[in-house]
């Protein structure tokens, strides 16, 4: 397939720091969330190589914020997630699966929560603000639910507590893993997390018009010349190495959370009301989802640009299909995650994996395929993801 | 700006008809929602001359259709539209405003009416079925509601009818505009419908899988050999010209219907239950909006790309945004759409766009800037839109 042109509208938004993307020469796009965001700079793989020693600048203000506030801003929240909300902090930001009445993944976003009262749902590549607009309007619930004009800036790499602790202080490298401080730049207050869809650590920063936006972008540019910082993205091989997930891609409406590994995320035994209790509950009482994400290893000396589901056979039996896959230069093999169905996901399993260039012998795997680089003590915790 | 390449990923989905848009070698595409949807094959321009004279297939499969099905399926779609839906018949497809509690703009679908308890929503890029099941979960109605894999295949162009009559039999010059009807195509039936996202008439054929799709693709250019048939895509000139607004583009969530020159489908005067009622009445009750889209015409031998709102301004003063441009080849002149302030609104008013490449004179206009082409007696209605 040749590499057509994306061509760029008014309905596939620009961000506040497109311009800087643009000036840094992107070399790929994609659309999320009605918006751009950059694939790759130089490669995917010289990227991967720079996110995984130095410090990277990314624009993934396309992870829109559904803000929702009001009296009944923490009830419609709890209502769309299995996770138990109750322990939440205001400071803390929680990943949460959100589902359909059937038990589906509607998206799997994280949730910033602002005030007792207030949250920010900083969501993956689907419409929540719709669902849960919906969901309010109704149950006649009293809350307002918008999108508010807020995105994250991302600082992403081993190098970034240092990046960051040059433009907002030594305070940043205090903030722990999935909570987040409110700091100071030129004058205003900003939400600084540390988080990111990278396992290289680092931080997201709201950003909430053009001028902030911008003027951070050039700061951060500014101030880690020496640290060899450079514009990035979430890259395809990084982020399947650390058994990332991505909506869309590797889980849709069509699997439970089960499905997608996320049984930490579902408290079926806390006292909530939430829409897919019944569906599931119903899946574990039968014993639990009958697939499951795998990582899967494949032969070849190059990996095809996986761009719709490779079929993947055990014993001459289907086993399931691939979803996304990379070359990974640092393991030296290709690696790709897959819904792998109950009697072939143990690791080990031989499988063969059907790409666009012919079938390739593998084996079935657990995840993540490389562990997170270790966190200091202070930023640490038990969870990857918080 | 440079043309960076789309990178695609299963998020951003293929359609059935994905290899043929290939293999006619596209030259851009867009996403549209979360699917492929090819913008150029030859150029803007030259794809232009051949839809007004010809006859083009597209693959607009990424028109997603929201199946609503069920006892409260009725009730669910009055409810998110401000049209009165009680004269809609069976066979219909009925161009429907979808709005917020604001009154906002959801999307604007067309609706069919399959059976009297069964409807496919066919959408503009917005997950209006997070929407739908949102408002059906909060609300407790007895209704199914999901994306089925169903998407339509256009044929549009002066020379429509004769290709599809070769393909479905004569029976298909009698379908009216905005009606559908079931017809044989090997050994199935097939919903056909009088529309598409053009004014040189044609036919929007909803395919269920990547079996039919192709066979009915490649049936198409067997056919019409002869009628020189090419690959086409909806076009950003003819639309413009031909007045069509693209939701994301010319209007989004934080347009009402009046400013999108809707009001004939606002029937506030009918006795439905629809969501936005009272922010529309109250919209009427002060006298109408404070803008709307009409049509600029704008000087210079070409035409920049319009990826962001242009600002417009008349005396001096800000007068709008201009939301879509290009360049007519049949009026020699910059045409656009724009939301204009009710005090500049009135054709002829002298404005200046700020494009990219500096400011450009020009005047408020009327809609369409070209009436669409007359059809047949038979198939004629009062409305551009069913």
């Amino acid at each position: 397939m040749s590499q057509p042109i994306l061509a760029v509208s008014r309905r596939t938004r620009r961000t506040p720091l497109s311009p800087r993307v643009e000036a840094h020469g992107v070399k790929g796009y994609t659309v999320y969330n009605h918006m751009l965001l950059a694939t790759a700079f130089r490669s995917f793989e010289e990227d991967y190589r720079h996110l995984k020693r130095h410090v990277q600048v990314w624009d993934v203000v396309c992870e829109r914020q559904v803000e929702i506030a009001g009296p009944d801003a923490g009830r419609l929240v709890q209502f769309m997630t299995p996770r138990d909300m109750g322990g939440v902090a205001v400071g803390q930001c929680a990943y949460a699966p959100f589902v359909d009445e059937n038990g589906g993944m509607i998206n799997d976003p994280v949730v910033l929560k602002l005030a007792d009262d207030r949250f920010w749902v900083s969501v993956a590549d689907s419409d929540v603000v719709l669902w849960s607009k919906g969901l309010a309007r109704g149950m006649g619930l009293d809350v307002s639910v918008f999108e508010p004009e807020v995105g994250p800036l991302a600082v992403q790499g081993p190098r970034a507590d240092d990046l960051a602790a040059r433009v907002f202080g030594e305070d940043v490298r205090a903030i722990r893993f999935f909570r987040f401080a409110r700091l100071p730049f030129q004058g205003r207050e900003l939400v600084v997390a540390r988080s990111g869809w990278s396992k290289q650590g680092g931080f997201e920063i709201y950003i909430d018009d053009a001028d902030n936006g911008l003027a951070l972008y050039d700061a951060l540019f500014a101030a880690g010349a020496d640290l060899d910082v450079r514009p990035g993205c979430p890259n395809l091989i990084e982020r399947i190495e650390g058994g990332l997930l991505s909506y869309g891609n590797d889980m849709t409406i069509g699997n439970d959370p089960f499905e997608c590994a996320l049984d930490r995320y579902c408290h079926l035994d806390a006292d909530t009301d939430f829409i897919g209790r019944a569906a599931l509950e119903a899946i574990r009482d039968a014993g639990g989802p009958g697939r499951a994400v795998r990582g899967v290893t494949f032969e070849g000396e190059t990996c095809p640009a996986c761009v719709e589901a490779w079929p993947v056979a055990a014993g001459g039996a289907h086993a399931g299909y691939l979803t996304s896959a990379a070359r990974s230069p640092d393991l030296g093999v290709n690696i790709g995650l897959a819904m792998i169905e109950r009697d072939r996901w143990e690791p080990g399993t031989a499988v063969t994996v059907e790409t666009p260039e012919g079938a390739r012998a593998g084996a079935v795997t657990g995840l993540p395929f490389i562990e997170p680089r270790p966190r200091s003590v202070q930023a640490s915790s038990a969870s990857s993801k918080g």
